[in-house]
């Protein structure tokens, strides 16, 4: 642990029990509380808070991986671990209880609300909300407003949360309804309503219906075509593409069974 | 009214002429203008600007009930009068004109636009905007991203706010179009567009459409029914249980009504 | 450009390489960045970041027009050029590569992705996300929860921008898909999702099918008809009447063309 430079006091409020890796660079404003660790080379942006203690969960630990960037405005509470290399757009909230692998990005003005696992390179637009105890895979595409729900009979205590395999793809305004269960390569469409669950590399239009799957999405000007990760290596390293070649293979695999 | 600790005036910019209560905490970078009442007991988060006037109200007090929570990076224009325990959410906006009841919750990146009127007990999660000049009463759920309209004609100077009587639920995603009236114990379904009048306990389908009384809602698995309040007193104190089953006795009797 | 008061400087942090016009008033805790130009008269709100560095564009210039109003907690990226009287919300987010016209209104809890261009006279209400590449005239009207998307097979490397004409008007919860074109004056009602091309003055309805021109759109109460128009010049300026009469005749003109 190296000693916080001056320069960062100044601006800041940083909790001497925090533990703040080499290199760290700390915005203007932010607050650091005290059971917190950061990983070497990371970034915090301007007013964030860092390691807010929830109501619910006192003197529970926040660990931030190395090398994470924390855009402004950002709010993650104690008591979760989330892996290297972060990444998070401005006004971001995160609560208590998220364990996530690595490289997640989360997009501007989104919530994840706790309880929950994600693995890892995995991709979230703006204003997505991901539900308390959602369970999340690797190379997950959430876009804009993906609202991930858990409330089967709202409001009750009855708890039902959604499950969203690897390399699932959920577009702009589209609701996971509770129990939801995106398996391997599930594509979602825009602003669709999502129930039960969807097979491997199952596409779900916009009424909800099952219609294809995901290798019949094309587009028709590039004849590029799903699953995506054909076509969108961008963004992950090198020595993962094992791992993409390997889903890309199940989700192919989910045609057969289909029978569409 | 207590005079503010100096440690609190080190981290905060907190003016002389606010009027705040004993055993209040604000938090760090926190910026309290002059009109401000906040109730003792209050906790007031980082990065919050409390009685920002208005181009449109000037001089108009704020008045935050005693034991309120407001979490950080929220807003609070002065001209608003806010009951007792008060729950927001992180970067929430209130506008000026609101008058609210007991313990209402507005949950995180939400905007209540003003001129409004709200009962007790509400709960509103993330992303819900209360359009200018909406009444809505006690104990009302609204989902994440409901949001409540008041233009008819968009845009124009017509204004028709919405009403949402006591008791009634709007589910993630849906829009309230102007002039909606939700009458006692309303349920509108996740992702519907709402107009015109809903009679008492009538439940609105994704389609917008009336499709039966809220006690035909039932979660299978556990028998569990609607109305919520026979099934969901949580985070209601003990003396309100009266109110509620007086409210539920209201709601059945609307399923004579309906002739559902 | 005047020096900076010390009293800012206390509250805030200024670079000394911004400049600063005259009567410029800066909020309480706001960064303000080193290639930063802000023009005379205007107002920056509370915990704002204004010219912060993307990591794509180094160095560029942040131009905010005169006479601007930047609300609280908002974040404005270097390498933009944003027109004079821009007004933003609180908690508002424009990337770099945005160009905007004269009096642009943002609403609280928006994203401009950058790299887009709007004309004069724009008004977003909150949660609008304009999509990097969006491409919007003047007079145009996005209400809450307006998405503008880009990719036509996502997640992809394709990009399809939107193109939204003069006196264009979207309502509550429209997602626009990629490529989607709306000529001057089109209407997208609540909630639809919109592609291909509007033409002049159609009108959208929520199933996303064209259904009529906009001159059929009247408020039965008031008798208040479309385009707007004709019954809203309220916020604009007298001596842009003129334009506006221009767009209203083209937008009329389109109901030949329509056969509606």
């Amino acid at each position: 642990m190296a000693p916080i430079p001056d320069n960062l006091r100044d601006n800041a409020l940083i909790s001497h029990e925090a533990n703040i890796g080499e290199d760290v660079e700390i915005g203007f404003g932010t607050r650091i509380c005290d059971n917190v660790v950061i990983g070497k080379g990371s970034k915090i942006g301007d007013f964030c808070t860092i390691g807010e203690e929830s109501s619910e969960q006192n003197s529970a630990l926040l660990e931030i991986g190395e090398n994470s960037l924390i855009r402004s405005h950002s709010v993650l509470y104690a008591g979760s671990k989330l892996g290297p290399e972060l990444e998070t757009g401005h006004h971001v909230f995160i609560r208590e209880g998220t364990v996530s692998g690595n490289n997640l990005r989360v997009g501007s003005f989104s919530e994840i609300s706790g309880d929950c696992s994600i693995g890892d390179y995995c991709r979230f637009q703006s204003y997505v909300h991901v539900g308390k105890g959602s369970i999340i895979g690797n190379f997950v595409w959430l876009f804009s407003l993906t609202t991930a729900t858990n409330d089967p009979l709202p409001p009750s205590k009855i708890f039902s949360g959604v499950t969203i395999e690897d390399g699932s793809v959920v577009c702009v305004g589209s609701t996971l309804l509770p129990g939801a269960i995106l398996r391997k390569g599930a594509y979602v469409s825009s602003n669709s309503t999502v129930s039960g669950e969807v097979p491997i590399g199952g596409v779900i239009d916009s009424n909800g219906e099952l219609v294809c799957h995901v290798s019949h999405l094309v587009n028709l000007e590039t004849g590029i075509r799903h699953p995506w990760t054909r076509h969108f290596f961008d963004g992950f390293p090198d020595e993962e593409k094992g791992r993409l070649d390997k889903l890309e293979e199940e989700i192919m695999k989910g045609r057969e069974n289909l029978g569409m």
